[in-house]
């Protein structure tokens, strides 16, 4: 059973840690888009970020990072946590409403008194690149679909919200981490790796100071390769050094573009 | 009753949202200092950070604002939410470690079996001025004090990583928010607010790049008075322009120094 699936014991107390779900915004960048990663339960025509209980076996990261895996079977991406959800309305009323539509339905909703009591969300986001991704359907769900993060569909609960914040958030954490590594091929172009940086911050960014800027960071290295890209336009290959790259995400660089 | 009491009422599920807890990591600047407030409960030879348990009638951000309230006697300070911690181990050791103390102290350690099942710490961290702060100390408490963050003493669970964590987001969230509102006086020389960001930050900045990137912000204002601090040394005096400073702390600045 996937920690995902909307089944009685998804609800079992035995084995989740009540009144905390973990949401996981799944965002896709390809080709200078960038995309969310949405489900649609059936019955229902709102939709939700990528979202679960957390099993009392398993720490919040490692079910963000289950969720993550079991949208778009790809592990070990980049997983950021950036806020925590709870207040005593956020999910309340609407799951009322939910409750009729199963009902209506003739179906039972689940009758545990905690889930509809207090709701916290530990939300995280994750970067991938979204044209290796297979989505994965849960069985509750009628569809699962990239959308653009600019023009979502009608949201569930405070998801609308969660998606707003988590853009902010990998639009602070973009001076800080060298995102990217997941989202660019192995070897890139300066730029394949400025419109990266564009599309995300969602603004232009000089094209000098940024690659001054970041060749200052050591994360990538030039090589001895160029691409063609057109008439006159062979631009130089770089690759991320690993091991700074590395250093970087885990305390954190300053690229100040 | 405060959220803080070590009492019944205080593990009372029909009251408080179970497996979740708010701490608070409250940072004190004053005079180029940096501190961090903490408390040792009675009969434990370990220190915490300020916390406590979400009434299930309040937000998570409510909860964190009453627990900073409770503990300096301030209100509004500048709260900001930096990471949710949850594992199956983070707490549960230590915990039968502290009801045997309890036990032995001919205490009953309280029954319900959700507080050494699986915990959640949903971690804010708040800055004041330190010499403003009356700290209060909670019923169960022995002691509350500052200690320099670069010296803490022995701490419970996993509340030194927790610190440790607050003090990496501030120094990241202070190159995207007008940090220094609270820790300043309302008239502050530019070689105050410098030892505050260097403080904070533990590093030198270029002082005229400093003081460039953060006129050209717009959030704060020369006066026409300056201080005498010395022979030959009468600084003008600078204030923070309300309007943009609130308008920086929603949507965020970026300070490249």
């Amino acid at each position: 059973m996937g920690t995902n699936d909307l089944d009685t014991a998804y609800f079992d107390e035995q084995l989740y840690v009540r009144n905390v779900a973990v949401d996981n915004v799944i965002f896709g960048y390809h080709d200078r888009e960038l995309k969310v990663l949405l489900q649609k339960p059936k019955l229902l025509d709102k939709w939700t970020v990528a979202g679960g209980y957390i099993l009392k076996t398993e720490s919040v990261e490692e079910a963000a990072h289950n969720i993550a895996f079991m949208r778009t079977g790809l592990k070990d991406l980049f997983l950021e946590q950036f806020k925590t959800f709870g207040s005593p309305t956020r999910i309340k009323d609407e799951w009322l409403d939910i409750e009729k539509v199963f009902e209506n339905a003739g179906l039972n909703p689940p009758t545990e008194a905690w889930i509809r009591d207090y709701s916290v969300s530990i939300a995280f986001y994750t970067l991938t690149e979204f044209s290796l991704v297979t989505v994965q359907k849960a069985s509750f769900d009628e569809a699962i679909e990239w959308w653009p993060v600019a023009q979502l569909p009608r949201m569930m609960f405070d998801h609308a919200l969660i998606i707003e914040e988590a853009l902010k958030a990998l639009q602070r954490d973009i001076y800080h981490y060298p995102i990217g590594y997941e989202l660019l091929p192995r070897k890139f172009t300066l730029p394949e790796i400025h419109s990266l940086y564009e599309t995300i911050l969602g603004k232009t960014l000089d094209n000098r100071n940024f690659t001054r800027k970041l060749l200052s960071t050591g994360i990538i290295k030039k090589l001895d390769e160029t691409r063609n890209i057109g008439a006159h336009r062979s631009p130089f290959l770089y690759k991320f050094e690993k091991k700074q790259y590395d250093a970087a995400l885990k305390n954190g660089i300053f690229l100040g573009f």
